[in-house]
């Protein structure tokens, strides 16, 4: 898997690009005006997507009927000597539709414990959590 | 830091929106015609802008003249269990300008092994490797 990046400015806005040619900028000026997400947010994007990924295409073979999806990521971040990785991560699935609020929470287990490439890409010091809502009632 | 996602149709396109109102679609239907970057995807770019964003604030401060700055970032799956995690990236950076290669070197050294939260974020296991181009000759 292969990604280009190439320098916008005379500052901090790169634009990338899939061999596809999708494209996403990131900016990491500290100015008032970023014209994109930051690396870290980027991170955090791609750790969302994966386990809504694995969320729908579980709940799909099970043939729930998902009406509404969303999700919402937090990341904590601590200093490190010169860095401030993420050390904990906590995702609030929000979901809507003719759906077994069990086999929601199922789902989201089995994507941060076995499926999500993203998730096994990080570090295993970060502690993921997760909560999953359907039709407006925490799943338990 | 905060991420908010939404699904935009019946399979597997979403729409992820920062804080400040940034959207990024990622798209991992295993269709044709995908209409935006895979989670996997969107994690090289935050491994690929972090280490830019790093040799760019490095080499300024030296008050070296990058006139062009490019990279391409190869990520190697591998098949763990029920997931297929990077196990090997490696970063290519090409610079133009009035630059010492060596400093820009030392840069990507420093990014890789310092400064960079979402290579600080990624499972230790992963094995980073990098190389600088200054004006088409390979720094060492």
């Amino acid at each position: 898997m292969k990604i280009n990046l190439e320098r916008k400015d005379d500052n901090y806005l790169f634009e990338l690009t899939n061999s596809r040619g999708h494209k996403v900028i990131l900016d990491n000026t500290s100015q008032e005006n970023p014209q994109g997400v930051s690396p870290m947010e980027s991170l955090l994007m791609a750790m969302a997507g994966c386990s809504s990924i694995d969320m729908v295409s579980i709940l799909k073979k099970q043939r729930q009927e998902i009406t509404h999806f969303a999700a919402e990521v937090e990341g904590d971040r601590v200093q490190v000597n010169d860095a401030k990785p993420f050390r904990n991560i906590h995702v609030v699935f929000q979901l809507e539709g003719e759906i077994d609020p069990k086999k929601a929470l199922r789902a989201a287990e089995l994507s941060f414990e076995k499926y999500c490439s993203v998730s096994m890409t990080l570090d295993p010091k970060i502690k993921i959590t997760w909560e999953v809502v359907v039709n407006g009632v925490k799943a338990a």
